[in-house]
């Protein structure tokens, strides 16, 4: 079976992700039948390609590496705009992975939506679409019979959304809790090691995954976005980021983070969505978090998340400390899903 | 669809899957298109029953709380062994829930074979199939076109296998290690507040999930079963629990107890496999866990693993406090799993 990618945005996780699909050549072709090709690469500012029969993924990294540019790659850099690259390029899969817009969804929102109407499936890291558009994006798939899928959007690679729609069947999530932002974390992590929130943010984005604008993360945007995502998908919230009840850790200092270590406990960032009537309420805001928490020991840039069930009572998932494989694993995973549904015929 | 049940071993937990059954009959029938029937129950000294057409199940329940026996229940009252029972009542799938004999595997081991070599699909909570014959037992399953499932013999209903198996895919288990026996961490926790390990399992076998021999708990061989379990299965072992380098919490007095929170520190019975050149060693032990393991705020009849990975790093699932449910669970979400597998026609 081939599986024809077009791959929107192409930082970071996207060069991770072409990274992992050469180191896994052989085990796709070998253990699941799978040739995939990368036929069409959108950039903002470094040029696209667009390929019937598929890149050269090799030498694409190359050229960014050494020229920090696509446009050396040959005539097939293209100005065609994502959007119609998308339609035009006639791909299986669309991976998504622009930088968020978080007061719209944008660019992401649009590329989803075209990628779907154009009988695209898709695979995202981006929380805006999700966050943003859940239950219309998930609509316009079913109707298209495509797929839409996105567990990078939370907790890298760890299975969330997966978790519980493949491995919790007939279980209903009563209530959701996380640390889901890394950045704020790690910053709440080094205070009570005696930095200063700004020296910690600064090393935050010394070691790269803190923005050159950490406000998003400061403010808990980047929480409130995730936590949506996981009310939409798994609590039929229908909310958007705007809607939560939001506060982040620019207020919290040195001092009242000794003096929660003073009576043994930690500030973190939790966000949380749960039932109250008929509707989902979402909050993020720092709480005082005690040792028996399962949250206690997610320090620095681990996250975790905590599902209340009917069934199954509390499930709690973490992640330590995770790298850029890990969220280049999502859309690697979400791929193979994508693609074993295709082969069943699912929808 | 229709699905038949033979259920080996009617204790606690059968009784408990029953209800679950019992309340989730319209949720199968209208969003699963599952009608479940139970045509078979087999107990050891209770009676058993034998009903081309499914039983009542409330009747059944309701037999065993006013009179302690299902030999009241009918002419449907049967004394054909559970060999016999499971190759003549045409189940698709057999429950195997029958107490384990943690040196030989048996009877369970028995009764899943004869199921699988009958081409009835096996779903069970026992340890004992998996850890002393996973490789023959699956070898057997795919020579019959048919399922064996057993999530239920780790973290009751918390996804482990299914974990892995489906949202995990084309990652590698590297390593594995778990606080995977209830009794053995609720008396730890216990001791740690004072009290004596008698005390401790005593009050264990009050909440009813202590055995009346506590041994296999406190002696490490539950732990022992369940890190076999994972290491045949997740990491290819072919191992089995007399291979483990077993010590359990026996020599554990309250005195070291208390040496270690004193230096922070807790005593937990912990499990590992790891490889070690081309094969698998697995180990169960106290160690002393520090508050930055996962392991620390897992205090009390919860559990945890932490899968060791090649794509995804470490990630943690914890499991708070179960009750019988989450075992029942366990059982429930196989039978969902197999139904949708048959019906994929998928093996």
């Amino acid at each position: 079976m081939m599986l024809r990618l077009v791959i929107i945005g192409f930082g970071n996780v996207g060069q991770e992700f072409a990274r992992l699909l050469l180191s896994k050549r052989e085990w796709l072709r070998n253990s699941r039948g799978l040739i995939v090709e990368v036929v069409a690469v959108a950039t903002r500012t470094r040029g696209s390609l667009l390929l019937e029969n598929g890149l050269d993924l090799e030498r694409a990294l190359q050229e960014l590496r050494s020229r920090g540019t696509l446009r050396g790659y040959g005539p097939e850099v293209t100005d065609l705009p994502p959007l119609e690259l998308i339609e035009r390029c006639e791909a299986d899969i669309m991976v998504e992975l622009t930088t968020l817009n978080i007061e719209s969804g944008e660019p992401a929102l649009s590329h989803v939506r075209t990628a779907l109407e154009t009988g695209v499936s898709v695979v995202t890291a981006n929380k805006g679409p999700v966050a943003y558009a859940y239950d219309d994006l998930k609509a316009l798939a079913d109707a298209h019979g495509v797929h839409f899928r996105f567990e990078g959007t939370v907790l890298d690679g760890a299975p969330v959304f997966s978790l519980v729609e493949r491995t919790l069947p007939g279980c209903n999530v009563l209530g959701i809790s996380g640390v889901l932002n890394s950045t704020s974390n790690f910053v709440l992590t080094e205070m009570a090691r005696g930095r200063s929130m700004d020296e910690a943010v600064k090393e935050a984005q010394r070691r790269g995954f803190a923005e050159a604008d950490p406000s998003l993360d400061i403010d808990g945007w980047d929480a409130a976005a995730k936590i949506t995502a996981l009310a939409n998908v798994l609590m039929g919230a229908r909310s958007t980021p705007r809607q939560v009840d939001r506060t982040g850790i620019r207020g919290i200092t040195n001092e009242s983070v000794k003096a929660a270590l003073a009576e043994s406990k930690k500030i973190k960032l939790v966000a949380r969505a749960e039932r109250v009537g008929g509707s989902v309420r979402t909050v993020v805001r720092p709480e005082l978090v005690e040792p028996v928490s399962p949250f206690w020991t997610v320090d620095g840039t681990s996250s975790a998340l905590t599902l209340c069930t009917d069934l199954m009572g509390e499930l709690t998932i973490i992640e330590a400390n995770p790298s850029l494989l890990q969220t280049a694993y999502a859309i690697f995973s979400d791929m193979l899903l994508v693609a074993e549904a295709v082969r069943r015929g699912a929808s």
